[in-house]
């Protein structure tokens, strides 16, 4: 009686084939199912916009890995092991030569961290492209790891580098980055920008031994900020502790790129953690077999005010934002 | 260090209230949590555009009703009791006299439907406002009931009438109906359009007797052409059977509207559902006690062919667009 609808008909073509699991129910029913079980089902949802949480003329295929990727990261600082995602995806119009490459590396994602796709909306918007994904997670019961429970006393400890994103996305909006168009070449700030790397594998250790913990996705001070509130501490950090890549140290001493910008600017998705002192050791020996650099940039302190960022004369920094804020 | 962002300012006022349920932590952390257990946990996702499936000037309680009420509306036709949902709200202004009302309605309804608010992402975009719900719900293992499982003899049948919200969009289209603003007022054709009624009353029901079901939202011609195709069976359905209210046959009766667009418009939120046709009696009593109307409408028959909707005169009607596609 009819053709197929335009969204059946894409959905048909371009994520049918990256729907393989089962509860997905090859994306022809209007739910999926997952079992249920002992485990406690953790939900996140993160949503990007075209020209506010990546530029416009990315790569399709690393849109789709942001996308996917930022709900990992908040998966992963929950102590939850992926279970499965739904999107909405808001397209301006179908085209081809965006949603081939876009479908592929969402695929090539959901197989490589097990998180498969379960089902989604597709709808037409006038507005930019933008990608809402809600991340299904999966921990033991009453464990998911929250923004509370840092204890005065803790260290402070965070993952990987921070402030290369920052400095990508300064690198692509000066022009000064050309932005390989290709997947292989998804290394260096403008790689850490686009497609961020969930520490999953650094799951069961945050599980055993973070009191807190979250993702760093909108500037570590002010992301810090909020784990503080959370916990009811304080924290102080000093600055020169905090890890930098050679890209990032290279730009600052060249003046290119400054300090203030790397700890405030956003998209790190590392994972920022409370380890009580005891357990550090085990916790970096645990961290090193996962293959991911840890770092103790400070320690959680009793009070209520916002963390003390200490620069290496032992002063007070301050931030005009200490937090990416999109509105 | 900082007043806080404007995004947690506008969650902290407007949606932690509503945030009451134990797993959604007060909206503070990065994910929620249910308990997981020896159901299976059905996940939908369904999104909402302004000037695509409501109207740019709908008062905002029922925006946020549409949101969640459609799906709402998808669980209860897969036979799933809600569990709860995370949304993301794209917005491209915080404005007080939206928010305000739209959290009032999105709150009442998540307590009437005993669907909580989890967590969510807000996203400031350039684009026009959009709403994408992900809703959770519970089935017993397997129960889940699909778009597939329709046999040949059972009997086509759809709950409510049929139309009304085809009416209503084009009676608020010509401008010839005002649109009540008030939440008091949601009945007649507008109110359809505007907040749909999911059935949930119907879940216990759907999952003792249907073998296949889905909710009629892209107008019941298509919807029926998709439930078959899942199902592998054609159906021939008398269009003279189609539940109308008395607004749409009214309407009808006065050519301000027809029966084609009543069978294709979308918007209904109605359950069509396979039932064999050995249990219509005692599904039909069941649904009387969940003061849900069905209505038997065809009966699904061996074939691959779209279904036939025959008129009056036995005529097989032909539909220029059998289904609502926003592509």
């Amino acid at each position: 009686m009819s053709a197929p609808s335009g969204e059946d008909d894409l959905i048909a073509r371009y994520f049918r084939p990256i729907a393989t699991d089962l509860g997905a129910f090859g994306l022809i029913d209007d739910a999926a199912a997952i079992p249920g079980g002992r485990d406690d089902i953790v939900v996140t949802v993160d949503a990007i916009v075209a020209g506010v949480h990546f530029l416009p003329d990315d790569p399709p295929d690393t849109i789709a890995r942001k996308a996917l990727r930022v709900n990992l990261s908040d998966l992963a600082a929950k102590g939850a092991t992926p279970a499965g995602f739904v999107m909405t995806l808001a397209l301006p119009e179908i085209d081809e030569s965006f949603l081939a490459p876009f479908a592929a590396g969402l695929g090539e994602d959901a197989a490589r961290f097990k998180c498969p796709l379960l089902g989604g909306d597709t709808v037409r918007t006038p507005g930019p492209l933008s990608i809402s994904i809600t991340a299904l997670g999966r921990v033991p019961p009453g464990q998911m790891v929250h923004r509370f429970g840092a204890q005065p006393g803790d260290a402070v400890v965070v993952t990987g580098t921070i402030g290369d994103a920052a400095l990508g996305l300064r690198l692509l909006k000066s022009g000064s980055a050309e932005g390989p168009r290709d997947v292989a070449a998804i290394s260096g700030p403008v790689g850490r920008y686009r497609v961020p790397e969930p520490r999953v594998s650094l799951v069961p250790m945050l599980r055993e031994h973070a009191r807190a913990a979250m993702d760093v996705s909108d500037g570590l001070v002010g992301d810090l900020g909020k784990l503080c509130s959370a916990s009811q501490v304080t924290a102080i950090v000093e600055a020169s502790r905090v890890p930098l890549s050679e890209s990032v140290a290279h730009a600052i001493a060249e003046k290119r790129f400054d300090l203030a910008s790397a700890l405030t600017g956003g998209d790190d998705y590392e994972i920022l953690c409370a380890i009580p002192r005891e357990r550090l050791e085990v916790f970096r020996a645990a961290a090193a077999t996962a293959r991911v650099p840890i770092k103790v940039i400070g320690l959680f302190e009793e009070g209520y005010e916002p963390p003390h960022i200490v620069d290496e004369a032992g002063q007070a920094m301050t931030f005009s934002q200490p937090s990416y804020s999109h509105f």
